[in-house]
């Protein structure tokens, strides 16, 4: 996969076609039309286009209608780019508005487009009644990676460069919807998702995504509640998909010099085509719209709650981990930062506030002991 | 360079020669140095030496007096590796004792000692007065690496690893004191140390170090005092070194996804080997002698400074890309989580709190302002 942050493959490595910044509009675009072109027929590649920087971006009050780029490319599914798109801001809408009321602070906004096409829209709340940070950004993204770069940023990466060889870029189309939510309340657990489309030239085409819970203290029926949730959607749409998008969760949250998961996981996926692309919009769809219904019922149960000095101390050193996450294993972090990207988007997820204490042990018997011990081995929950 | 964290060393994708986990100790010795000999006249190289991994250590309530191993080894120079680590553990001892006098707190302290060989003494204080976290260590490492990994792990890996062809295991030995220490006023500086020194099999030797601060706010004469004392030891030992090692530390303490320093910088210098070890090693030992009268004065003045929330949220902000440079780009860090080392002394250097804000800006012509220009523009201090 490329990124839980999506937005950070907007980075990852090239510049999409048609962001060369030479040229007036049109040409840009006939340009950006006769390359695509070119690449699809395997003729006159783009030999080293120039790199991706956030100094190609530009700021806008308002986010035009769409931030698909009108290219009419063979092999392109438009009507899968636009519908996606489409889809994913009415979700940002809905789920800024969800989360909104029930803290009582509104989400501020940062809206930019790009040259070559594309853009994004950042929505943040800070300094929220309920919320410490929360972040939901959308990312439309034409950009171009080495083959091999493709190769270690998807499972199955060779698949995705149909006909190039190594050392050669190949250009792809990204869109995609993250968020990381993270309350003040230590008893109220953080919660992160990712819903995203890719094609890269030629017609090879992808879903991904996952939404997955980080507790800091261990309330069974709210994990069972919020897998659950995700079970019911997937159960709905495949028999298999609960166990191994569970299990891929387990897998890929894991920060291996602690031995231990992020936080509880929930699902996750990636390389998504084995089925059509319609039936696998319409499962990726309701995995989004299950955003609201599997957590935010947790975080108005908790927000509240009483705590101590030392539970707020563990829900902070847990935030800590959450960090070394995320700028250690999350792959679509380290490529956006290594990159070059617009590091306040891909830094969104990081907490307010973290922790690290030296050596810290969790007393046996303890609430802190019992979630480690879930953060260990991986359980079951529906 | 290996590792700012030298401890990481330990666990560089290896295991020490005589860390087989099989037979007696004798035994094992035995073979270690039939290995070691045959590496060194290049036959019969290990083949795939046993991973390394913390599950080799052993606690124990006193170091012996020395973790360096009696091997006799040609190439080897065991006189250098014994002295090195007993001015380490001579440097350890003085520098706790003047930060635990200032801080009004004792040190606690971990030892370890590994089957193959080599070990470690961790001593940190945490929750002082002065001071919310300052650690030292020091170790002593037998491991082997990948000769790519040599190559990645220091600047000029090719030459280190003489005699080794691409996927051979290079046995070494490196011996170092690191250490970072974070007060808790703003308007004192954070500073970081590490010294140390290699061989690698066959007798190719170097070292390396450096002394680093990285200020919340700029006091021009307390940079001026730390850099000045290392210019000053510099200048004693090479006219060219403290241009050179001043400019190495701004690049290498460099987030480069902020276009920002970590710090003030200090001095920065690894393969060190163009002179004969003793003349290196008297320089090495004059750095790590220069550590408490260019550092702790600084830390006694502004102990006690009057501070606004607003200045303590700038510390904890900075504090956040000190958490940024140490786990996306400081390579002893990053090498060390990813091959299983001891990760409570490896994360010793990251800060007890930290904290990130959304797209945060200075205003200018503040305090704030200025230091970020020093950080975004390196300055001449001395």
């Amino acid at each position: 996969m490329i990124a839980c942050n999506l937005q950070t493959a907007a980075y990852v490595l090239g510049v999409g076609a048609g962001n060369s910044g030479v040229g007036a509009a049109n040409g840009r675009s006939q340009q950006a039309a006769a390359r695509m072109a070119e690449a699809a027929t395997g003729e006159a590649k783009p030999s080293t286009p120039p790199s991706i920087s956030w100094d190609s971006h530009t700021y806008v009050s308002e986010a035009p209608d769409s931030l698909v780029r009108d290219d009419d490319l063979s092999g392109a599914n438009m009507d899968m780019r636009r519908r996606f798109e489409a889809n994913c801001r009415r979700a940002q809408t809905a789920i800024c508005a969800a989360v909104s009321e029930l803290d009582g602070t509104e989400f501020r906004e940062d809206v930019w487009t790009r040259e070559g096409g594309g853009g994004g829209i950042s929505r943040v709340l800070v300094g929220g009644n309920v919320f410490e940070k929360a972040g939901c950004s959308l990312s439309v993204v034409y950009g171009s990676m080495p083959q091999e770069a493709l190769a270690s940023a998807t499972t199955r990466g060779a698949d995705r460069a149909k006909g190039y060889g190594p050392g050669e870029r190949v250009p792809f189309f990204a869109c995609g919807l993250s968020s990381v939510m993270h309350p003040r309340n230590p008893m109220a657990p953080t919660m992160h998702f990712n819903y995203r489309y890719f094609e890269t030239e030629g017609g090879v085409w992808w879903f991904g995504g996952g939404s997955d819970l980080t507790p800091s203290y261990l309330f069974e029926e709210d994990v069972k509640h919020f897998h659950g949730t995700y079970k019911e959607v997937c159960d709905k749409h495949d028999p298999t998909y609960y166990e191994r998008f569970k299990k891929w969760a387990d897998e890929y949250f894991y920060i291996k010099h602690r031995g231990e998961t992020r936080g509880l996981g929930g699902i996750f996926f990636d390389d998504q085509n084995d089925k059509d692309p319609e039936t696998i919009f319409a499962f990726s769809k309701e995995c989004l719209d299950s955003v609201i219904p599997a957590y935010l019922p947790l975080v108005a149960k908790h927000k509240d709650d009483e705590f101590t000095p030392t539970q707020k101390e563990w829900q902070q050193m847990r935030r800590g981990r959450y960090v070394e996450f995320n700028l250690v294993y999350d792959r679509g972090t380290v490529f956006g930062l290594k990159t070059g990207g617009r590091i306040e988007s891909i830094l969104m997820s990081l907490p307010e506030t973290a922790r690290w204490e030296y050596n810290h042990q969790v007393t046996p018997g303890t609430p802190e002991a019992d979630i480690l011990d879930a953060f260990k081995n991986p359980r079951e929950w529906c």
